[in-house]
């Protein structure tokens, strides 16, 4: 997988991309990042990339034509399945639209001998909003989808960006070491989580449930499922 | 404001913290950020603070005697307003919890003379779930607040954290240069932004659309609030 992230504040984006499981994913070779300054592209000597709304009112946008320059010679380099705009205008992020673009799988049938899946991995890039957004015209033009990580305003689209590579880069095969705990995160099956509980079995005098130290793992089993629909209908019934 | 955060990666949010907006307010002593590398309170000397979950399963869980003991040793040296855990578990991060964990207001009326507003500003602890998550008994023993930033999994709470900081700090009065910007960012009327364009008038054919050149404020707030309603009622109903 391929993500370019075009951006005016790259440098936001520096310690999470060279951390823990995104570095990891680049270091194996999984995932290929490369941020793109958008003031490369800027209209004249003074780097400009932004000027005032249409209209009047405050806040200022992003031009279409750095945008536009910067966007077409990407294309022009490569095929991208998708150009995402990070904004809160966006569909709402979820973990379902995060497993659909970490991997397009396209069932094969090879003359009988075996079944195989071929896992086309993904180029995209992303588009950090930033001030009061970008000109209509660039959305018209070239964003195929928007993306909102949730319904609340940040600084600039840049950290919405690193939650949107987070989340759909440690899906990708070969990413986790433990790929059997990834299928029981939270929102994978439409269930929060159960209460996890680790040494010592006494705190202060708080005592882990005793059924999970009686060893019987489909009680065990039964317990974690129930808990989980507990926990799921008291704090968020919708997901139900 | 001061904010303490606990991490096992406090070295991802380096960047976020000494960038943009984040940066502004810490230079301006309107915001305090202080990391807590949960390992300085490991349990031995191989800096342990997981463990495997009682009852088997994949996935390490944080163990309840380093974080005790971190939040306890920050407890016993301030007041906190919030201990705040990030989860994909927790209540959903939107605005409205934005606006109220940036300020609290409490209305004084002082001899008739004025009517004025005590700003208190709040103390937090944001502590950032990894792994499988956190012992169930540090939730119950010391976690006032659980949110999470959208239902997808990510590696770690750290970028939820910084999301979280990003979307309160920012609230702060002073950090923003324009706060008029703020109020009328996506959200705070519950109603997504109208289009908005900036110069050139026509690039590659596309034009502004001419209510917006005429110079007529009236008529063009009426254009981008009926524009703003006809964006929210197409692509998230649910807001209206």
């Amino acid at each position: 997988m391929r993500i370019d992230i075009i951006s005016v504040l790259p440098e936001l984006m520096e310690s999470p991309f060279r951390t823990s499981i995104l570095k990891r994913a680049m270091d194996k070779g999984l995932a290929e990042v490369h941020f793109h300054h958008l003031r490369d592209w800027a209209i004249n000597k003074h780097r400009q990339i932004d000027d005032e709304p249409y209209g009047g009112g405050a806040g200022m946008v992003m031009m279409i034509e750095p945008l536009d320059k910067c966007i077409s010679e990407l294309k022009s380099q490569r095929e991208y399945d998708e150009v995402i705009y990070l904004t809160p205008d966006g569909v709402t992020l979820n973990q379902k639209i995060a497993n659909t673009l970490s991997i397009k799988q396209n069932l094969i049938f090879l003359c009988g001998h075996y079944k195989g899946i071929d896992q086309r991995v993904r180029d995209l890039i992303f588009l950090c909003g930033h001030y009061k957004g970008i000109d209509q015209r660039v959305r018209d033009l070239h964003i195929t989808k928007e993306i909102s990580i949730g319904d609340y305003v940040l600084t600039g689209g840049e950290l919405a960006a690193c939650v949107l590579a987070d989340s759909v880069i440690r899906l990708l095969p070969g990413v986790l070491n433990d790929e059997q705990s990834a299928l029981t995160d939270s929102f994978q099956d439409d269930l929060l989580s159960p209460p996890i509980y680790t040494r010592p079995e006494v705190y202060k005098g708080l005592e882990v449930p005793k059924i999970l130290l009686s060893g019987n793992f489909a009680k065990i089993e039964e317990w974690r499922h129930n808990e989980a629909l507990r926990i799921t209908r008291e704090k968020r019934p919708d997901l139900l």
